[in-house]
């Protein structure tokens, strides 16, 4: 079954289905996506330490990625990005790009000025100077960077956020999701919208109701894995994603391990984006498919002529040994990184795959 | 011509020669190395930011690179170095590797304790930890590492030593060539002397009488552009380097710019090292045929679409803009380190190469 997307050019094609779980592709004008998904991030026009040929080499053959809207507003700012052209001429990566939309930074990594219902003030983390976003500048700038797939503006409390917190976030939520669907965006642009509402599952769906009345393109669910318990996280997951309208693509926000992913694939999710395996990869934590992460600095990898993993077709696990890496950690070569993060990543990639798979070969078609 | 050298496998074919200028190729058992040829600098078992894939691929295609003793032995040490047997099998290189002494770092990078006709103590510039290297400790760790080329254990005064210290050093560099020549070396591993003696005329000429005299597959300048002037080098270059025996390659050691490297193979030399290229790439800053290095933070690449060089066949000037690179360098993101080092690799790769060509096409055929 395939449905068109409210942007013309995208539709979301539905091949079969395990219990909630799908496996699907999300067709774009840039190209196929395969669902489920795992998209790296490329928070600053570069998914850290690869070229965009290593992300488009199979076995990882990263058919999108991610980058961040409040990084690049910043560095190398918007005059760049529009005399570059937008980021996929900026960064030499032809095939789709989802952006979020800066709020997540915004709460999360910069110096919070005032918040009102029109938008958010803050300083930069990088040079402490004085920005404003609001629904409508989040939209212009992804329009500027291009993005395939655009996010709306939405405000994210923190896990241990109160009721009342919640209820003002919702309810600016959906106002800038309105304002969002309206706003001027980039051709061949499809735009998502946010649900929130924190690990409470009525004020959940009560705030999934009000988003998804708008018409996106495809529905995210934002504000988990922020500090709340896992067992919260997973039983939104399970009350929740289903429930999200099951002819567009859904997407979980910024989650997880490979635990988590395979949970939320379970409940219905499409998508997903985690920093976990490329800043997991620079800090000596390496992903095995038996076993437990390898902490590469350990001293049992010090003459440990294997690699990471036996069973991972990346180029890291094929040429180099757990040695060798470990040598290169400890000497804090670049090379390490590069070799570290195309293995997590890899291993990401293929822990999706075969998860989808399983659904295409157990599951009924759709 | 072609010349065999005294260890077996190894022969120097000289093709033509342009003035005092040479185009040959060095035969070694684990393959040809066409001369006039730079080294790229793997100092601790790694190019920094670059795989072995990308450093065989053309354009660059490095056909040999070079390893430090004194790095390696201290970090991951010899016993991780010989239970991964060797350098070549634990960083995955297949082409040949020159090493390093050590000596050179433990005169200029290590603390240094007592130096004595034995050898020398001196303690890591990593850990503090206390170490003894010996011509016959040099040669064994050479060994070990399996490098095709060992280098000779020397002693290299700075720029600015006097006369009576330089002639200490001349001594002992000649008694310590003598034991390197008889030590253990591996199977089918080369051994190059090193003429030392300063920026004065007839003390370098005296001590190249001593070394040649021990009949070493290679010969190699050592202590130049140690902070003596300019002009000095240059004036040893050309008054001692066609002086060295003609049959066999010469090496000049840590040298140097590109203008360097010119003077030098109109002087007579046929091999180069240099952290240079690698180093100032990731310090912002790139070569380029037409014009002076290009300084990457300048505002003027802020908005600049154009490559480094538009006559570079690299990856990096095919791909990439200044305006991309000036942010990646500005966000501290690895992959500026990466794209960097590639392009100003390529330009050495690429200048020696023309320059090899310029021999070939103008030169006399030997």
């Amino acid at each position: 079954m395939r449905f068109d997307l409210p942007t013309p050019g995208f539709s979301f094609e539905l091949l079969a289905t395990l219990g909630h779980a799908r496996a699907g592709i999300l067709h774009t004008p840039r190209g196929d996506i395969e669902t489920p998904v795992f998209m790296p991030v490329g928070t600053a026009g570069t998914v850290k330490a690869m070229t965009a040929d290593e992300l488009r080499a199979p076995p990882l053959d990263a058919k999108i990625i991610l980058g961040n809207t409040y990084h690049l507003f910043l560095r190398p700012g918007m005059e760049v990005m529009s005399i570059a052209g937008g980021l996929h001429r900026f960064a030499a990566w032809d095939r789709p790009i989802l952006t979020d939309s800066g709020g997540f930074q915004v709460f999360s990594l910069a110096a919070l000025g005032e918040i009102d219902d029109d938008g958010v003030t803050f300083r930069s983390h990088i040079d402490g100077t004085k920005h404003r976003l609001t629904p409508e500048i989040s939209m212009d700038i992804q329009r500027v960077l291009g993005s395939d797939i655009a996010m709306c503006f939405d405000q994210c409390p923190p896990g241990d956020a109160d009721a009342a917190t919640h209820e003002v976030a919702l309810a600016r939520t959906t106002a800038w999701a309105k304002r969002c669907r309206v706003a001027p965006h980039a051709p061949g642009q499809a735009v998502f919208g946010i649900v929130q509402g924190g690990i409470d599952t009525q004020r959940r769906l009560r705030h999934m109701d009000e988003i998804t009345a708008l018409d996106f393109d495809g529905y995210a669910l934002g504000g988990l894995a922020v500090g709340e318990q896992l067992a919260d996280t997973y039983r939104i997951l399970d009350q929740v994603a289903h429930r999200l309208p099951a002819e567009r693509p859904r997407y979980l926000m910024g989650v997880g391990t490979p635990q988590d992913l395979e949970t939320a694939i379970a409940a219905g999710i499409d998508m997903f984006d985690c920093v976990m395996p490329t800043r997991n990869a620079r800090n000596g934590y390496l992903f095995t498919r038996s076993g437990p992460r390898v902490n590469i600095p350990n001293a049992a990898n010090r003459t440990d002529l294997g690699p990471i993993d036996p069973d991972c077709p990346c180029a890291t696990c094929r040429t180099h040994s757990r040695a060798y890496l470990r040598h290169l950690y400890l000497a804090k070569e670049i090379l390490y990184a590069r070799l570290a993060t195309l293995h997590n990543l890899t291993f990401y990639a293929c822990h999706v795959r075969a998860i989808r798979d399983r659904i295409l070969a157990e599951g009924e078609r759709a």
